[in-house]
């Protein structure tokens, strides 16, 4: 393929989609490996009765309960970004322990029944490092797909041909299913599981197929501008308007989301862009965004109430820690600790939801090669890394339009804790403000792209048959086990 | 700790060496916390009658055969040169369908019944990243200890206290004990589990104490310098004639492997330094050196027949990745290769042998900050690692010595198997004979030290309770784990 396809399929419509795919690759995995076949559903370990729910049912019998499946995407949650958070979270609950007190703090990614990792590259003769479309997709439909596609594939003629998604499948057994993020509602992570274009920068196409096609119960994210007519350059439809009409309710604000108590509902809490970074969400100007957990808990309520007693699909992203790793920004652990703030609200509502529910959490890929130390010395500087107060994309604005050295060293020292040398001062005072590299040099964060790279990333698992995920799987094999799940295996 | 400690103590001697930790730390994993805690001897899954032997006994008995546990430990292997290594690996049996085929790839790591993660760092209030010497110290004692510390800890009063290791434990009950490394057989990692100095640059000690306290029955790696009379600076002790008169058979050359039928054994494959690279070993000038397999596979075959029906503990080392990372060497995937076949060897001996092998898979710490993707593109360059067929090592004299143009030209297409550009020519004639930078700007390596970095290791086991490792522990439980073997549990 030497260039992504041209030919735009017919997408969105179930019947022209075709079904999973029926092979799945299972990585050799000594004497585990027929155990790890089985866990995914020929030998199930839910009591008897649980079979008897076959998959054209469109709900459960019995006392089970309702089945959840509750998938969770750190995007650009390499390794490094999850060792990083573990130990900012040990740093900040004793500073003075630290780090012999790591095993005493609680980092809600550990809490995990299964350990494992998957594999991220695309299927794309051009690159072998993934991009979030091609692995959200592969993550969504179960079918390796090339960069830059969303929810389907290119066929042998070059089109593009569309694939269901375990979103899809879910929400037509009657499931109730929702899309989480804190990035843009129509950015490629999201867009994979209930859309189908040929190229994620269809942003607008993808927004109509939402709400035209979708039936996702509850959709919470960023930038409204891409459903309303003065956002959109494609036409002039007013999405907003048409999911009202569907029934949606349609919210903007913090305290709306607060008050929300029923779905179908579309939470849009930006204008054009992803949500703020954490740190600033919490302490800048604009209030109104949510953070994820809120929108991942008003969700669950929601759709368990809406599931009833089917249950419920939903994924939740946290969306930033990928653009902190694309900017090389240190906020990347704050980002990093939301994520596992999100992971230990959802860990706690499978422990205590009647029926059952499974959390896989994953990443679609690590972003900017990340490393604990840099350079040569052996040491992180957690209390450097605590100090900081707002992201690099709210500190760069007003470093820029500070008029004096003094003013620079001051905005440094409230929001970034630290006192500027003068060597420093020079560089921040050039043209190009190099407020990240200072902050990750004093820090030692190393970086080695502005881009993706290719390593397997983390991949946990909790609830029925998770020990499948303790080891490398294929990220196609996620799919799979999603389905197992929805068909109650 | 401001600096390390110059009171050196007392050591080697088993009655002065403290026992073993008694507090474990265990990650919280939710609900499987408790079974990792039963894995490790309180429920354990071994026939009933196992538990007969008591850990006074000299030998199993009843029909369980021996109880073998292999501790491999990849120096600098971090999960970037893991994934590294398993990439290569699928490149090298199919490139047409790579990386699709990765999945029918036999990566022997991936063999493993349990897959984690551990930490590294250590008790060190001037350093958070961790050296080889305090993490083969955790892995080797169960204790934390500051970097540059070999076997043992510094007490309040900023004494060396010598640790007992699980090395010293099992030798003390009758199994057979073996080291095996490709660095220096007087390096951090295998010194920390049979001898015990303040700091890891006392090599001709720790030869010393190998000699005359250690009792290792296999002591197979390099630099036999460290023990001749002519290499030794602090005494002109002949270690090697010492081990001989204490019935150690002496070896320098794979021939002399290959013929070796009997412990204690003493094998020093290179003169003053460690093994040479794999690649190099295998096509140098210098063909006595073995691979680290056949050393691995003749060190069981000899610790089987020493070790009896009690049966044996054995280290292997993959000590050179570690040193492909500090220099930014792209061969750091060739060296992984070669752990890999090791660990696939190891594994293959764990499901033949009679009895029960435990196989433990770690690493130290990663070294490098290695990632596979650089820069920004989206691509790795497999072609271009695989048709490497020197270490950079031995390019660079070959180019410094190279007369012109032309032959700097041909010395990189016969050995690394690329073509260079004339702005790579003109940097390869400056000073400073940049290789490994164009090397891994071709293929799309990125690296962001010449140290080792902070993240968790990648960890494995196979094996009775090998289940305790799928999660994320701390380096000390490794001890703990190893210990619980070697103890019938």
């Amino acid at each position: 393929m030497s260039e992504k396809p041209t030919t735009k399929g017919t997408s969105g419509t179930d019947e022209e989609i075709e079904g999973p795919n029926t092979t799945r690759r299972t990585f050799l995995k000594g004497s585990s490996a027929a155990a790890g076949i089985a866990a995914l559903g020929m030998e199930g370990t839910k009591p008897a009765n649980a079979n008897d729910t076959d998959e054209t049912d469109d709900e459960n019998d019995g006392d089970d309960g309702p089945t959840n499946v509750v998938l969770f995407i750190g995007d650009g949650q390499g390794r490094a970004q999850l060792d990083l958070g573990r130990y900012l979270k040990a740093y900040r609950e004793d500073s003075e322990t630290f780090p012999l007190n790591v095993a005493d703090a609680t980092y809600n990614l550990d809490r995990h029944d299964a350990h494992g990792s998957a594999t991220t590259f695309p299927d794309d003769p051009e690159e072998f490092v993934a991009d979030s479309a091609s692995t959200a997709t592969a993550i969504a439909t179960g079918h390796k797909t090339y960069n830059g596609a969303i929810g389907g594939v290119e066929n042998d003629a070059g089109e593009f041909v569309p694939k269901r998604t375990v979103l899809e499948e879910a929400r037509d057994m009657g499931y109730a299913v929702g899309l989480v993020t804190t990035a843009r509602m129509t950015h490629a992570t999201p867009a994979s599981f209930a859309s189908h274009v040929p190229d994620r920068d269809e942003e607008e196409e993808i927004a109509k197929q939402y709400v035209r096609d979708g039936g996702v119960d509850v959709l919470f994210g960023g930038a409204r501008s891409y459903f309303l007519p003065d956002g959109r350059e494609t036409d002039d439809a007013d999405l907003v308007a048409e999911a009202k009409r569907n029934g949606y309710r349609y919210l903007t604000t913090e305290s709306e989301l607060e008050s929300l108590d029923s779905a179908p509902a579309l939470g849009l809490f930006s204008e054009s862009d992803h949500l703020n970074y954490t740190l600033d969400r919490q302490d800048g100007d604009d209030t109104t965004q949510p953070g994820l957990g809120a929108m991942a808990e008003k969700a669950i309520d929601l759709l368990e109430a809406r599931g009833g007693r089917k249950g419920f699909f939903l994924m939740v992203e946290a969306g930033r820690i990928d653009h902190a790793g694309h900017a090389n920004y240190p906020v990347v652990a704050h980002e990093q600790l939301e994520a596992d703030d999100v992971v230990g609200r959802l860990l706690d509502y499978a422990e205590d939801s009647h029926g059952e529910t499974s959390v896989i959490t994953t990443a679609d890929h690590e972003t900017g090669g990340l490393s604990l130390g840099s350079g040569g010395p052996y040491d992180v500087n957690f209390d450097v890394l605590d100090g900081l107060e707002a992201s690099t994309d709210a500190l760069v604005p007003l470093v820029e339009e500070a008029e004096s050295r003094e003013e620079v060293s001051s905005i440094m020292q409230e929001e970034a804790g630290i006192d500027l040398l003068d060597t420093e001062l020079d560089e921040l005072r050039a043209y190009n403000t190099p407020v990240a590299e200072i902050l990750n040099h004093r820090i030692r964060l190393g970086w080695t792209s502005t881009g993706h790279t290719a390593e397997n990333v983390p991949t946990f698992a909790t609830g029925p048959n998770a020990e499948f995920f303790d080891g490398t799987v294929d990220n196609t094999d996620i799919a799979g086990a999603i389905r197992e799940r929805l068909n109650g295996n």
